[in-house]
């Protein structure tokens, strides 16, 4: 009988990905929310390196990182594949999932902690990032014909980026401003919109009050600080 | 006809895996030298998201990212396997690998760069990493009885680590101190020298003098800013 369970911070961006990884395999999961102030012994066992969550523990064994996380996934339950078949695809996805860990995550972290200059350049820096995944969607997605980063399917690309949707509402609370989606990044408006509907996506993320709740005491606390 | 071109600076632990890669695989390849300062138009068009090497070419079509282009060749060229076949030693050598990037590459940027308390501080960092990655050489090569992380063959972790050890001789230099190889970390001790054995990395890796001096220039530069 086979054992899986998660460690996750219902917020986390990183640990939707796990479960929206899990339910688009659908498998059966046993799910384990932590406070991050008060980390179990479960988490801290599991995850000696970074103490962090995500964590998949399956049948005893601890998988940690989320880009990892979705790959031991793939590699593990392949009802379908999330990473396309062809090399350079595969190369492309992990470089643009990577990207968005990269740089995409480092500007909601400094647009969230900061004020005035530094605020400012988290949000041109943020939008600089969008321009590029636009493009990427569009170039991925035959010109937006087709409706996922990975073209018809939803796969890895998808999964790495969509949890930062129900970020949005934060951001913009916050850096009182408004990502120009429409006007600037149509495809990627599509993309959140056609990704919304999936129930693996419906069920992984946050709602985004409970985010800019989140978003608003960590703001707070570093701001403090 | 294949073509294969790298775009690399000689120094770079990251481009060294890249020609690890490639030599292990026997893949002939086309090399190109970088100058950080004078990048060329083509490292520019090649990386337009980071502008930095190395960069693996295959066919006109870029791969960058060194964790990311060892993937790649390792999925393209199959005549032997860097990466493990089983799901769960595939997700522990790409977390290892992702921590050396994350950690011991932070430890050694800061180490290089920085002066009294600050030097300290990354000096106790890189051996709290080394320390870690003891223990899982311990674990992954059965007790220290087979040469690699991966076992009994040079894979993907190895690959991954061992560009650091031309880096040894600048960090102790600079650092004024001695990495306690010997007596603290015999595994990773032995697991060097096996690893210098093999002809794919001393092709590879840079002479620890060049790589002393470029670290200089760098402190200097960093110190002076």
């Amino acid at each position: 009988m086979e054992q899986v369970k998660v460690l996750n911070t219902c917020i986390s961006p990183f640990g939707m990905r796990v479960l929206i990884g899990l339910e688009e395999k659908g498998v059966k999961y046993e799910y384990q929310e932590e406070v991050l102030f008060n980390k179990s012994d479960l988490l801290l066992q599991m995850n000696p390196v970074y103490k962090k969550v995500p964590v998949l523990i399956h049948n005893g064994q601890p998988i940690c990182e989320s880009l990892i996380i979705l790959q031991y996934i793939d590699e593990t339950w392949d009802s379908k594949q999330f990473l396309p078949s062809k090399p350079y695809d595969r190369a492309l996805a992990r470089f643009w999932a990577d990207f968005i860990d990269k740089r995409v995550f480092d500007t909601v972290i400094r647009l969230l902690k900061s004020e005035d200059k530094v605020l400012e350049e988290a949000k041109h820096d943020m939008l600089e990032s969008f321009q590029f995944l636009e493009g990427t969607l569009k170039e991925m997605s035959a010109g937006g014909s087709l409706a996922f980063f990975s073209g018809s399917n939803f796969g890895f690309l998808d999964i790495a980026f969509i949890p930062y949707a129900c970020w949005f509402h934060a951001l913009e609370t916050i850096g009182n401003f408004k990502i120009p989606f429409e006007s600037k990044y149509p495809l990627l408006d599509a993309w959140v919109k056609k990704c919304m509907e999936r129930d693996s996506v419906k069920k992984a993320l946050a709602s985004p009050d409970r985010v800019l709740e989140y978003a608003l005491q960590m703001r707070r606390r570093s701001l403090n600080a």
